[in-house]
């Protein structure tokens, strides 16, 4: 990649406080495979008021991902009773949850029995957070590809060089997120969102049988399209699609629902996202789910 | 991928002593992007009589890797320090230098001024790396496919699940590695190795230009045969090819060259493989590169 021109970071981000298996520190062992291979999984979660948003999404996800890799899944209740000592006190902020195989295996090989290292740390919300709907933002177009695997796509793992290459590709603060393409000029996802088309009366979002990250809101948009009789497809988007559709929106589980206003230099009509589904969605991505 | 059944990993491998940043220690920091998205790059080097093989080629190759992800460079005189205190008393064994973007940023996006992590671990030699030369290997054909990524393509970096997942698929001690095909039917290279065929008179390679890793032993056997007058082509091959080569050859820095007597049923004459490139390669894979 041609290396950006070096600029001040705004508002780097540090976790205010983290778990390791447990225990309250800041560091995992070398011999960590999510550390030697990116051999482990991870889910950014929403917190409010204490509590993390849509938790059950994101576990569900996490253990469709472990089950895929073969990393052996996490008892739910000690996972969320760490979560629960993690985030008293934190009223707004992030939760990375991190899945990796442990430590052990002889090279690439996994070992048979993988103990597996869980890591839960919270962070300061990103500073667009506060906002409650997100409307009108920009994207850009970025020129590194998404290679197609299909035994890697829809989950979340730690294998993130593609997305942090695509992600290098602009400084403008303006800019939310940069949409990639895979190798079939196929648009796919966002580096840190997925997508959707206003076609017509309904909508359309990218497969992602090959590659991209099937997203928590993504299923929630899926979920609510549906009750709301908004017809919706998935189905392989070429690039050129995106500049004749009448509107687009993206999303995400820190961010929830933002329609878009620009693409590169096209400008798109916010209001051709249905309020209705708008509404609907930022409303259940910011509930926090409190243990039942 | 379907869970291999649980049997003990014989030699799971710890590292004797590791240096992060200079400092005797075995851990990292969490917020490490290696281990958040695999932001980072490795090399395996063997060791013999307290020094690194071919330590120049595999510090280019850092290098070549550290420019494509516009991670910073170590300065090398500080690295060769580093590994030789680490490597003192140790006789035979292999060292592990990996090198993160470090700390920072926000999500995927690169910290604008880099602090790299580097971290140096020393292990011992897997179990069959007593041969003096490696001849009449087992290999086998994963299903695991490698995704294209022309960014990625080439250099050693930390996304190493496609490999994990492939190294998954077979438990047979006697199969030193499973070959990968991309998703056009072209066989790259193996999990942990190199690919060459033996047509004709001359030697074949795989191209790297869409994925794989250029192994430093790769480079060195492109020297060679140049230089011997064997006639070398890097393309694309077809997987239909292997099958028809007259014979097969593999190399890691760890092991060296080990020509093939099998791939799944079929078998191949090993003296198929020039033995003055054997022997020249086996030779200067393990020669310890002493301080200049």
């Amino acid at each position: 990649m041609p290396c950006a021109p070096v600029i001040a970071n705004a508002g780097e981000t540090a976790p205010w406080r983290a778990l390791v298996n447990g225990r309250e520190q800041g560091v995992v062992g070398i011999a960590d495979r999510g550390l030697l291979y990116g051999d482990g999984l991870f889910e950014t979660i929403a917190v409010r008021r204490q509590a993390p948003c849509r938790w059950s999404a994101h576990l569900a996800r996490l253990n469709r991902g472990a089950d895929r890799l073969c990393i052996p899944r996490v008892d739910p209740t000690l996972l969320r009773t760490e979560a629960d000592a993690l985030l008293a006190g934190v009223d707004q902020g992030v939760l990375r949850l991190t899945l990796t195989r442990g430590k052990g295996g002889r090279g690439y090989r996994p070992p048979a029995n993988p103990t597996p290292t869980r890591i839960l740390a919270v962070y300061p919300s990103p500073p667009f957070h506060d906002e409650p709907s997100i409307s009108g933002v920009a994207l850009t177009f970025c020129r590194a590809r998404l290679g197609d695997n299909p035994l890697l796509a829809g989950i979340k793992h730690l294998n993130r060089l593609e997305q942090v290459l695509a992600r290098a590709e602009w400084d403008d603060p303006g800019i939310i997120d940069g949409l990639m393409a895979d190798n079939r000029g196929c648009v796919i996802c966002g580096t840190m969102t997925n997508l959707f088309l206003v076609q017509g009366e309904g909508l359309t979002t990218p497969r992602l049988a090959r590659c991209g990250v099937a997203g928590t809101v993504r299923e929630l948009v899926l979920e609510r399209a549906r009750a709301l009789g908004i017809p919706l497809i998935e189905r392989d988007v070429r690039t050129e699609e995106l500049y004749r559709a009448r509107g687009l929106f993206v999303t995400n589980a820190v961010l929830g629902l933002m329609s878009v206003a620009r693409l590169g230099t096209r400008g798109y009509d916010t209001s051709a996202v249905p309020t209705a589904l708008i509404e609907q969605v930022q409303q259940a991505v910011f509930e926090p789910e409190t243990q039942t």
